[in-house]
């Protein structure tokens, strides 16, 4: 969910995309955003598209036909990079876990040793399995192999720490649905000096293909107008040059969102979220739930729990729907039918609502198997004090 | 401007994208986006972008490269169609006339004559002209000629009629934020069964490009992850396949805003842009103003004032904005300098504001050069019968 001042930002009368009232509600949001990355990064922005424009933006950007990236592959969105990656040309070079667990520095050094490679490509917080990547090391791992370092940060982004420039983090994408806890529609963006650097290198003028008649205006090698990040950093530059028309309430949305994550305080809203994962899963375990993801490395807020044996999940899912107005995710890919992904994100994440998931799925899980009485998950999770530990969180 | 009702909808909570009450939604939005562009294509949706993004789909999911592309340039939007085929690898066949004319079906067919043609682009209101294209004819010489039929209807959509059926148009895309009156951020987007067939017949599954090492899970040759249609085909079908997360509180706002023109009915909407326009050019008239745009070729919903000798453009523009709250565009490209954009669309056709604008736009001429006095030009306004003629209106 959205907070409620989210919302009301999005119902604001509309002004032009380069009226200078909107330039400056982009210039603070741009601002906003930078903080949020813990980056100094001057191109920080909201790409017009959800998260998956985001990182389709992150390849298509860098790779041209027949260039190395290593992707680290332990759940759907890193698939997904893969997939994103070959269509512009991209040899893939995937390193695999099975879903749910997360890499070390030491997984990519044999596919960075081979040379060559232009992107090492990592999923910081994965949607899919609710594990969470420590970025550490990996910046420098990338550098030293001549490589830039992109991070999906999608469902991190304002729910646990991402320290974009102190982990040498060359390109950022994100959404805003997630712990930024506004509509989706826009992906928060970021890339680092050296990442423009190969931008500009890469951006030279001239035919993207052999035999082509008629140069355009705008010409260069990058495979994509509307995510082409030289004409990007144009319209929200100095020069303002037109580019295509930002979306203005959303925008107006994400500008009130960010306000939010800054008036609460960064580290107290990773406290927050670190806090109510501790109240579900007190609450978990006593139903005799237990997580997916490997221990230590566990988001606090995507929280993927194991269906227990003898339970329908598609079942639980509809009945925790229907009857209880919750939605939770089923698994993806290979882990289709064998976990439930429990979200605690943002405004969503709150004792309340911890404790009305705890209250209905109690009754939903009871309807199949045998689980304790409703109220003893309940004051198990009220009465926690446990802290979810990860040693991102460090 | 938009209704308010459409930015209330825009407040309203959000529900999860794959929730059966979003589908719903999205199925109702769909139905209606199908009688505003006057098809009954199964294959017709908002993108998850801007208009800009459509365009990029338009071309990304049916050139590829050495394809033969015919485009219409006759102002900025035809020559950015060259600059997207171009990204794709397109052979670009420009045909070109002075910003502010249109064309007829003949000044196509030498180009088309050559064979080999994959698509034949065009725009059928050209923001930056106010010029009108007659879409007659279009359809039967492409199709004759073995090409699809490419509109841009960014700006003419519920403003103008469009056809797409009876024209023959087989890939049409529009944005949100003209005639539609919703906030910028989605693009319109619809395939007749011929564009579906081609779209088939080139998503064949393989390597896109020699030699790549790993095939992805969902493999085709269209060079976008997030415009593939064929894609978006399964998330929005029957079968509802993950693709992305749809842009909720955006679609929230179309529904609204189709709900509205349809409430209003198509005809007199048509009507009520064209007699408002009729207003704004009897008033204009009275200060010396000429259109640009070539005389029957010209937008109701954007009309383009030739900038009176004597007068500094951006003066004039700046204190429009700064003293009376009125936006109105420049030229772009050949026309910076040259004309004035005033916009009468949607919601913000109505004669209050062509009275407004006139009073004001009196008192911003009358510091730079002589006019007659304000009550002129309004009276003139408020007593024109006239309507605007265009053949494409018959």
């Amino acid at each position: 969910m959205a907070d409620p001042r989210v919302l009301a930002a999005q119902a604001l009368p509309l002004i032009g995309h380069l009226d200078p009232e909107f330039l400056k509600l982009m210039d603070r949001t741009r601002e906003m955003l930078r903080q949020v990355f813990r980056t100094a990064n001057p191109f920080t922005l909201p790409i017009s598209g959800t998260g998956s424009a985001g990182m389709e933006a992150a390849f298509v950007n860098f790779v041209k036909p027949g260039d190395r990236v290593v992707v680290g592959v332990d759940g759907a969105f890193g698939g997904r990079m893969c997939e994103v990656a070959y269509k512009y040309g991209a040899q893939v070079e995937r390193v695999v876990k099975p879903w749910g667990q997360v890499f070390s520095p030491d997984d990519f050094k044999p596919a960075l040793a081979q040379g060559g490679v232009k992107l090492l490509a990592v999923v910081h917080a994965e949607t899919s399995t609710g594990a969470w990547q420590s970025m550490e090391g990996l910046g420098a791992l990338a550098h030293d192999a001549g490589a830039l370092l992109l991070m999906d940060c999608v469902t991190s982004l304002a729910g646990v720490p991402v320290e974009v420039d102190r982990w040498g983090v060359d390109i950022a994408y994100s959404g805003t649905q997630k712990c930024l806890s506004a509509p989706p529609g826009l992906s928060p963006f970021t890339l680092s000096p050296r990442a423009i650097e190969a931008l500009k290198a890469r951006a030279a003028v001239g035919p993207l293909f052999p035999g082509q008649s008629i140069p355009p205006s705008n010409p260069n090698s990058i495979q994509s107008w509307y995510l082409d990040m030289t004409q990007l950093e144009k319209y929200w530059g100095a020069d303002r040059v037109y580019h295509h028309t930002a979306p203005i309430s959303a925008i107006y949305g994400l500008h009130e969102a960010l306000a939010l994550v800054l008036e609460e305080g960064l580290d107290a809203r990773f406290a927050r979220h670190a806090a109510n994962a501790a109240r579900l899963w007190a609450g978990l375990k006593t139903l005799g739930c237990t997580p997916w993801a490997a221990e230590g490395h566990r988001l606090p807020q995507l929280n993927a729990v194991t269906v227990p044996a003898g339970v329908d999940e598609v079942k639980a899912r509809k009945a925790l729907l229907d009857d209880h107005g919750i939605e939770v995710g089923g698994g993806l890919g290979e882990l289709k039918g064998k976990i439930w992904r429990v979200g605690l994100m943002g405004f969503s994440s709150s004792p309340a609502n911890v404790a009305r998931f705890l209250e209905a799925f109690t009754k939903v899980l009871g309807a199949q198997i045998k689980v304790p009485d409703a109220s003893v998950p309940l004051e198990a999770a009220l009465f926690s004090s446990d802290a979810t530990a990860s040693p991102a969180a460090a």
